[in-house]
């Protein structure tokens, strides 16, 4: 996980590049849930999916499809791609390529974007959608060809001395990226577009979460596999469940019922009763030390959440705890610059009592809102004791 | 200082806006010195200025002219302007504009550029100069009055949330800026303009403490001059000495020789023996609470000086401790969020024996050479010791 060196370097046609994304199949965040089972943020996000492709013309038929199984669902994680939030994937959506060029694979998420990846299907997401089809993704794919791909790690680096956890606080990234890609975008299209585009940038603070997620889904891929390793290599939720797999065990996930939020804020209106239970893949980040265990290097994030200082210095120390190494490229300022940590053992977590913690957005849990607030999860101790006993039951039984 | 409201609202000709500021006139950083007694690096921007406006053909002959008087020299914050570290302001220069919206004052600065103002005159820093005068000032103007001038503190604020100390450290500030006037960079240039002008300011972590030391100017001059007031209103270099002034006593400067830097980490190739003593107005950043004072906000800026994180950490205690306020707008995220402080009172600093804090950038002390390293420095205590005295005298006496 530390050794990684990745790439974004192209933005490409889901369908073309992410395995087994075929017509009527829709990809989701976490691990693979039916339909039945869906959240309702989530239920969205494929209702969504399939108004753009154009596989129903309405919301009800959209539902009518699913539950007759006309289009099928599959967990992104267990594929090349990572979904954000709700995160809907499917075949005619554009999507980042990040490339680890230390071990030489990829990975794929949908182009940013705040309505279906929230859990929205009105009228101006999709609308939003196809603009994001037509004009962000060509206009990125050319700047980013341009720029020859785009070195990720000194982007993170930098941003953590900017106050950026790098999971829900990522505006200095975003704006480092958008202040990289500037002159490319300008160059590769008309003014008109130019502008949209970098409008468009620079209205999403998160921006560069996104490349941030398939980084973390390529450095996973690269550190899964490892015998006899007790580390957690993949985290996700679906809004239904968490779970998590353990480098060692294969393809396995571990789960437990969505975890709530111990500590959040919500936009006005909404409160903890309108929260559906944490649901996407971007706690994967956090699980490589960024995020919560980050949380240190991106204090100002409490500020969302409604932790204080302390908590977010506590939440880095906490991960130390029961990580196995640090990342001495990604280093956190006000802990005299220790690296993030990486590598939750689950060893250490059992032993300890302290399990991940992770900075999350929060969508509501009925169809159609979307994001309400952010928050602070933990991942359900279940999942680390039952990955302990199926670590045991393979090497030790 | 805390109830300003300031807007970065335009690019003039300096010659037009700044009182004073006549044909064969330089102002220059610092309390006002002549020739014969400015530091090498002041001289060598006052020589990059003469060439510029096109006085001297030759350095050489620049020196003469100076010599011969043919050339005035004043402080730009003895009028309504600041100057960057060594800071030549000519009549032909373009400078930002920022406006205190609370006061109804204005100060000017001119634009980044990085040879000139720290104490270069070659061929390059020429020909960049004449490039930022015809191409960076129009197009800036044309962006600025397109989004109806830019309300500075937000950024600022923000900014202290990303890293910033807003003084050595304003990456994110300048990230943030650049964010917000790219699509209007680009609607009022032709694409290679705006190219090479988002280039240019991409390449300029610093770049957004032009506005922020002009903003710091025109809050001086608001809070300039309230009787009994024992605080300091001013402080800069000259390389020479170096001065503050007290809000009460006029504008009477109390000088010491500039101070050496009792930590600094330097560009490869240089040392201690190179540095010029503190010289530049930008520590009017410091004095109102940014810089110096925020440095627990800006911890990752020890990297480029030689502290450490704790020492950041102390620094912003420290100067809360001879400060009257604190700008509850201007937070620390890692001290709980408390604001910057506000208000250096003289009365304090003798008490304490804590004197001002700065974070500076480190001229070489030969003509000609330019930004050699960042270091810190303190104000000299015999600077508050006369000031008090005078202050006793005034109203005491």
């Amino acid at each position: 996980m530390v050794s990684s060196r990745c790439y974004l370097t192209d933005v490409k046609r889901a369908g073309d590049v992410i395995d087994g994304l075929k017509p009527h199949t829709i990809f989701h965040s976490g691990p693979h849930v039916e339909w039945k089972r869906m959240a309702g943020p989530m239920r969205s996000s494929m209702i969504a999916a399939m108004l753009f492709e154009g596989w129903a013309k309405t919301p009800n038929e959209a539902v009518r499809k699913a539950e007759q199984g006309e289009v099928k669902f599959d967990s992104s994680l267990d594929h090349n791609a990572i979904s954000c939030l709700c995160g809907a994937t499917s075949e005619s959506m554009p999507v980042f390529e990040v490339e680890n060029r230390t071990f030489g694979n990829k990975a794929y998420i949908a182009l940013p974007e705040l309505g279906m990846q929230f859990g929205r299907y009105d009228t101006k997401t999709l609308d939003n959608l196809v603009w994001v089809k037509e004009i962000l993704a060509p206009t990125l794919r050319e700047a980013l060809r341009e720029l020859g791909g785009l070195e990720m790690e000194p982007i993170i680096s930098q941003a953590l001395l900017m106050g950026d956890e790098c999971h829900d606080r990522t505006v200095a990234a975003s704006c480092l990226f958008q202040r990289t890609i500037a002159p490319s975008v300008v160059n590769v299209s008309d003014k008109k577009t130019a502008i949209q585009v970098l409008k468009y940038m620079a209205g999403i603070d998160l921006f560069f979460l996104w490349p941030i997620m398939a980084r973390a889904k390529a450095v996973a891929d690269a550190a899964h596999g490892v015998e006899y390793s007790t580390i957690t290599s993949f985290l996700a939720g679906n809004g239904t469940e968490m779970g998590l797999k353990v480098s060692s065990l294969g393809h396995q996930w571990f789960k437990a019922p969505s975890p709530t939020f111990y500590v959040a804020k919500y936009n006005e209106g909404f409160s903890d009763k309108d929260s559906n239970p944490e649901v996407g893949d971007s706690i994967l980040v956090d699980m490589q030390g960024l995020g919560g265990g980050a949380m240190a290097a991106g204090i100002a994030h409490v500020l969302s959440t409604g932790d204080s200082a302390d908590d977010a210095i506590r939440y880095s120390k906490e991960m130390m705890r029961i990580s196995v190494g640090k990342n001495s490229y990604f280093r956190i300022p006000v802990l005299n610059f220790e690296g993030t940590p990486v590598g939750v053992d689950i060893r250490k977590v059992l032993e300890t009592g302290i399990s991940q913690v992770c900075a999350v957005g929060i969508a509501h849990n009925k169809p159609g809102v979307g994001l309400i607030g952010f928050g602070m999860v933990r991942v359900p101790m279940a999942c680390y004791q039952s990955s302990y006993e199926a670590f045991n039951k393979k090497y030790n039984g």
